[in-house]
């Protein structure tokens, strides 16, 4: 994150001090696992537990209150009722920002909304902030900031990048970064709102549409906190950066499950949530996979002007099944098979064996090699005809190399951007290479063909 | 593969001895590529190549007429008119089988055709069957045969198993047994036919149905050889074996495409398609890593009886988006969400911690342990509203450890199979280790979803 200016939020997001309540020396405790993620950041962690003289040969305070320095954050990982007090300790305190992990509050039922009133009462008039309850804290690799009571080792997190993730839940966040760190995806910040009593979406939205650092919004949602609210700031911010929002609790089933998870209380049915999203230039992703692959092709490319796609690949297989994507209605609407014209075919034709086809899908056959690629993606670069090529990188043919990649990312530079789907002995490797080198690449051709198609529907929105 | 029965494609698949036609010792040549792969097994191999006296050592005969011993299977890497020349070699020496890697045939227009014909007129009249034109070959671990031209160390092979895959494309199967390799799907034989110009789909699900080895059928294609006969053999062999297919070149651009790849003619429109393999209970899958995943179900269940579904969670997030999939049309249209009895519900409420919800989706929270999981798998097994269970297996939280992944496994020997999403730091052990533990796990809830869904509707189909 580079952010400019200053925001009630800052304290939540670019601590300089925090205070950890429930910090524990005992391995598999919650309070254990946050210590040790925030001891591997480089700021001031005050350690707070009554029980304890110190952890790990660091003082232990009995109460937030009795620390001397400022405090920006406290981490509070007690109980339900116990963390109610705490609040209010954190309150007296002058704490900032106030992260609440427990669960046992409006998810539960009355007796537990009743505590998140009380939860909520003990900040009234302060400029206290709390995220949760039931939050599982934040996490901004560019700062080493990790709040999280997933050890490391247990979940790999993402590098620095670009991409901003809010998330009602906790698993999926931790999913998403998972998924994230294993393809190369970088985040700018991943917050986990929980029960959102306090700070919501949308507060978290305008934060990151002024951090220069953001360039894509990723969020999962079991309810909106404001639906109207909502739409409007989406449709505002949106012009701007791309929002891919997962949305669950959609079914009837859906909807009760999300209630007892975090209180969510899904007001819409899901066609009217899915027009006003549309209209407001959301673009919705089904689970944290697909979250993850629109926000990585979104954090490279931004839009696309057109939909017609000239599909090139050394797998003839691939590209069948390739073009039956692109013209299927259901996966993707807003593409088209491009027509390449004479001139790219017959250009196409003096650096490609008699053999292969040079109509679309151009099939390179596995006697490819690198230079033919390149030759070929320079070729389609020229074509007024073709707005974008799905590619797909097969690195098992004998005589191409993983200098492939390399090629394909300089080449997406061109004014016809290139998605690649990666087939290679070790996918995960490749599709690293591939986001090192700038490329939008997926493992399978269905995850292209969707990424493409958003690509196109968010130029379309931009448009009108 | 264990077959008892011999057959006239036991040449092809149990080779005792094969004549490499086009033999290389220069690295990055197919001839070479298939030459370290037929190495790496055990049985006689013989070097045809009439310009090289030796290759690593070995001799090199100029024709396969000049061995001396008996050759079942001749492969072929040579260009597509020298191919025709040596197929007529082979059928005189009286190789029973041959594997024609050449593309340049019937797949490229009128002169292809012509040539494709002269190679079926070569073996007219003789006991010699040929495997393609334009195919990669053949791969079965059991016997350690591997006749594929794309080096092991660009594609990873899967291990032994009981799943036999024929594919009309070399690069969906290779991309077939690469992400089964990953996961630890194993396989009994994969098959590339190529263009189909004599051995075709048909003759091969008739050998692995004779296969005590193998309990399930994967199959890429692009055009059926004989549509009404596939159908029949397929309603046939599907009431003992189920048979997963992905068909590709069902839209125009497709069928096109499918056309300049293996010379494949797709008669019939998709929806026409569509109805003729449900109802002769073909399981259609979308692409290969649906393949994988449906076979994978297949391999280990067989079919389900019903698809009431009970979704069990430690992350509230997955177990709302695994609700919202199992009541979803579109994905599922055949589950449906299970109501847990009175008994099942107070059996659970006095193993899990009290702000647990223990309606369906159950959401044990990340204060999970082993031991928690273990008995409420066993409280669900005796439940009899439930047919099926879907867990959500999360290997994050601090108090369940990789014990889990065998728990599970354990569990789903119960009359309730279990089909569990993994979400684990390394997930492709996770996914490795579920595989041998007998779980059929997958990395998101939909693809656990659309498993569960092919499982029942199989099921569905048997009983009619």
């Amino acid at each position: 994150m580079t952010r400019q200016m200053t925001s009630r939020l800052d304290p939540l997001l670019r601590p300089s001090s925090i205070a950890l309540i429930g910090a524990s020396a005992k391995a598999g405790k919650i309070g254990n696992a946050v210590l040790t993620n925030l001891l591997a950041g480089d700021r001031t962690v005050y350690l707070v537990n009554p029980n304890e003289n110190e952890i790990l040969g660091r003082k232990c305070y009995s109460s937030v209150k009795e620390v001397t320095g400022v405090v920006d954050l406290a981490i509070i990982v007690l109980p339900a009722s116990a963390s109610v007090s705490a609040t209010r300790e954190c309150v007296a305190k002058g704490v900032r920002a106030v992260i609440v992990s427990a669960s046992g509050f409006s998810e539960t039922g009355k007796a537990g909304l009743q505590l998140e009133r009380e939860l909520l009462d003990a900040i009234r008039g302060s400029e206290t902030r709390i995220l949760g309850p039931n939050a599982m804290g934040v996490f901004v690799p560019s700062i080493s900031l990790d709040t999280l009571f997933i050890p490391k080792d247990r979940s790999r997190r993402p590098c620095p990048g670009t991409v901003a993730m809010i998330s009602q839940s906790g698993a999926v966040a931790v999913s998403f970064m998972e998924k994230a760190a294993a393809s190369g995806l970088g985040i700018s910040a991943c917050v986990c709102v929980g029960n959102k009593s306090d700070i919501d979406e949308m507060d978290l939205m305008q934060y990151f549409e002024e951090d220069s650092g953001t360039n894509c919004m990723a969020m999962y949602l079991e309810s909106f906190s404001d639906g109207r609210r909502f739409i409007e700031l989406s449709k505002k911010m949106s012009s701007s950066m791309p929002i891919v929002l997962v949305k669950s609790g959609g079914t009837p089933a859906g909807a009760r499950a999300a209630r007892s998870h975090t209180g969510a209380i899904s007001a819409s049915s899901d066609p009217v949530v899915n027009g006003a999203l549309r209209q407001a230039g959301v673009t919705r992703a089904r689970e944290e996979e697909d979250l993850v692959d629109l926000c990585r092709a979104f954090s490279v490319m931004n839009y696309l002007r057109g939909g017609r796609i000239c599909i090139v690949a050394s797998a003839g297989g691939f590209g069948v099944m390739a073009s039956d994507l692109v013209e299927s209605n259901e996966t993707a609407p807003s593409l088209s098979m491009a027509v390449p014209s004479e001139k790219t075919s017959s250009a196409l034709r003096s650096v490609v064996p008699d053999f292969t086809s040079v109509q679309n899908p151009i099939d390179l056959t596995a006697g490819v090699t690198d230079e033919m690629y390149d030759e070929v993606l320079a070729i389609l670069q020229t074509d007024p005809g073709i707005d974008a090529i799905l590619m797909s990188l097969e690195l098992q043919p004998p005589n191409v190399t993983r200098q492939l990649i390399e090629i394909a990312g300089r080449r997406s530079a061109g004014p016809k951007p290139i998605v690649a789907s990666v087939f290679a002995g070790d996918q995960a490797t490749a599709l690293t290479e591939a986001a090192s080198a700038g490329l939008p690449a997926f493992p399978t051709i269905r995850r292209c063909v969707r990424a493409l198609n958003a690509l196109v529907e968010r130029g379309m929105h931009l448009s009108r």
